[in-house]
């Protein structure tokens, strides 16, 4: 019997996968993805068919590996950072339906809330919530929603594709929602290329923020009210030294 | 020079560890934790000297694990899930203060969010809020305040720490605020031991969940408006098939 695994890979690099990640892929006959994220891990498993498709197609590449399962194989489909978040666990128990062929396994995997979180600091040591600015899947009323509701209740926010080819102004719409309720200097910071060469990050400031271009292989953090810049980093504190 | 590494251990079993933390504590000298924890690793990495303190003794522990750092050895420090959210990385930041030494690397690990969510299948596709029902270290009125903004911006929930001896209403309580907002068969899940002996989960709705008992390993999710049940998984179409 054949079986798919959904792989998150993490940010990109072998360090930051986890051990069962690296079992699956190891292990695995099949590895199918997005080209971009199989070509993070190609060198590290040479010996295993894949099996690609465009940005845009994932209808297509995850009936891709349901097929490749359903004819015995163990397919592994990679995601980066976690393959539920913003991944394609979903849309694969979606097109299995009410089916138990073929064998599903989710391995779960660092996402950037936590990878590009740890690269600035600490900055969500307390509740946070965790928002797409993509619109491409959503409206953007329920974005704008979504983060007036986050700034009112003071969570700490990461913002996943703050900003694409298609949207370049979305992370400055953004800031300007978050504005009406947030001061202009609220501590923010940027991770860019987590876990992959050119990896780095900023701190800034939420009027600041608004005025700054990011790429799409940027994530956003905003702090709440109790985050503060230590030395370089930015950090919430949950309160344990009032303890 | 020491160093102190702050290592999100993941849920609890070595596989769900990530290879920078296996590797970091495979390298460390000294590992210093919340004995729940130390536990978890010990068998491992059996070489090491350990230092522990109780549950609520936090700051003198990130002291003792800076003070090990500062003797000149590399110190771990382990939390469970990720060594960010809710972990300890925010705390040793602020002990350290504005100095440079010892060097601090937050190294991170897979947060409930991501495991539980593995475990249920794929609640958390789309944009979510990460929120901790413990009041030790919050208001409940705060606590309050994001249950209701993430249900009325239609956001997914997991919700943290449901529950305890102290404070074994705080699921009923959170259950009935949401439930101002969002109907009683919305779907939701409990992922409970994850990646620890005898894990398992279950699917329930949010009026049954009001009545519910959930201990302290036990993580719950709240579906939104697409979350539905497919086979025996909870899961959040993102979206993807319409396009």
């Amino acid at each position: 019997m054949g079986k798919l695994i959904v792989v998150g890979i993490g940010p990109g690099n072998y360090e930051n996968m986890t051990v069962r990640a690296d079992r699956a892929l190891a292990s695995c006959d099949v590895i199918v993805g997005y080209h971009v994220y199989v070509d993070l891990v190609k060198n590290q498993y040479p010996d295993k068919e894949y099996l690609t498709t465009p940005m845009t197609k994932e209808t297509q590449r995850c009936q891709m590996a349901l097929d490749a399962a359903n004819e015995g194989k163990t397919v592994a489909m990679v995601c980066s950072g976690d393959s539920g978040i913003y991944g394609m666990a979903a849309l694969i128990y979606e097109l299995r339906g009410e089916s138990t062929q073929p064998e599903i396994e989710v391995v779960p995997g660092l996402t950037a809330a936590c990878s590009g979180g740890a690269l600035l600091g600490a900055p969500l040591t307390h509740d946070f919530a965790v928002i797409s600015l993509s619109d491409r899947l959503t409206s953007w009323e329920k974005i704008e929603s979504r983060l007036d509701a986050a700034a009112k209740s003071d969570l700490s926010m990461v913002l996943y594709n703050p900003s694409s080819h298609g949207r370049p102004d979305h992370l400055r719409r953004a800031c300007e929602i978050l504005l009406r309720t947030l001061p202009e200097d609220r501590p923010c910071g940027v991770a860019q290329l987590i876990g992959r060469e050119g990896e780095n990050y900023a701190l800034t400031t939420l009027g600041q923020l608004k005025d700054t271009k990011v790429d799409m292989f940027s994530t956003v953090f905003i702090g709440n009210e109790m985050t503060k810049v230590i030395g370089n980093n930015l950090v919430t504190p949950r309160g344990y030294r009032n303890v």
